[in-house]
């Protein structure tokens, strides 16, 4: 993720301003969830379109939201990679609390 | 509200099943949010198009996540209605403790 | 929908500004739906809990969403009762258009 | 984001199911950006609230959402750092494009 983040910096580098605002970018991941979810509806929903009708994959719509996000975090100095971490220690001390709840 | 919701269940009674699962309706909702979301940024980001570029106006996307709504207020028989007054009931009600808390 | 427009200008009329700007709505829209889809998932996903555990209403979280809808029509000056008479107008279009294409 | 897929598969390989279904997990999707959505108008809106009185981080709620796409990814074996890498090739390739086009 580190990585990806310091990629997209790079790319975005080129352009004035490099970032958009935290409400614009918010704005586009809005956009690209909605891509993902017409995919999803399109692929398990009662309206399945054959898959060779989708031109766009699941993986190509989560990425593009997780680039929308890089995007915010980089504006806002943010090491998402970190944050990753810190939810997968939530979910194991969660685990941890219940099971001390069971003693 | 009313009016518009037995349009919309007068409309998709040609339909069976006449509603999706709430799942599918949401991930329709959250697809046609996404469209407010590009209109918006179209219109009043960086990223500024000519308005006449725009195919769809704002007033066709909000309606098209209210035809939504009204999907899924139908399917799981509520009136919408009702519970717009109770948002409204509920503002000026804010309102009233806040200044009560004044006094 | 007119009336509920007309209540939501009186309501926020007291206010400075009386509308936040499109992005604000919008992201207030987002999170909005976000609720509405807490709640779908809470009554018809997996990890159901007891309907007398939540706190809101699905018609209260919908209502919630149209009333951010209505702040970000009424600060454009748009009427959304057109704009739903049109999502109607499109839907019955759409059908006569399928139907001549049978012929 | 193959590491942090695979920390994913490690912890929600305990639950039964261990994925939910695409339609779920979008919806979880959506409630996150929700959340997203609440702090950057805290932060960046007219309603800001003192920093200290968000009890989420924006990176935390950011890592979320990105956790229940991993959580879609692997419930459909897809890598998701192929479809990153996709998005950053595409962006150059959509400079050379546009550079090419100059000429």
């Amino acid at each position: 993720m580190e990585q990806f983040q310091k990629e997209v910096d790079a790319w975005t580098g080129q352009f004035t301003p490099q970032y958009w605002s935290p409400h614009e970018i918010l704005a586009q991941t809005t956009e690209e969830v909605g891509e993902l979810a017409r995919e999803v509806n399109a692929r398990f929903g009662h309206k399945k379109k054959k898959v060779t009708e989708s031109d766009r994959e699941l993986g190509d719509e989560m990425a593009d939201i997780i680039f929308t996000l890089a995007c915010l975090a980089n504006s806002q100095d943010i090491d998402l990679s970190k944050h990753l971490q810190r939810v997968m220690d939530k979910c194991y001390k969660r685990d941890n609390d219940r099971f001390e709840k069971k003693k």
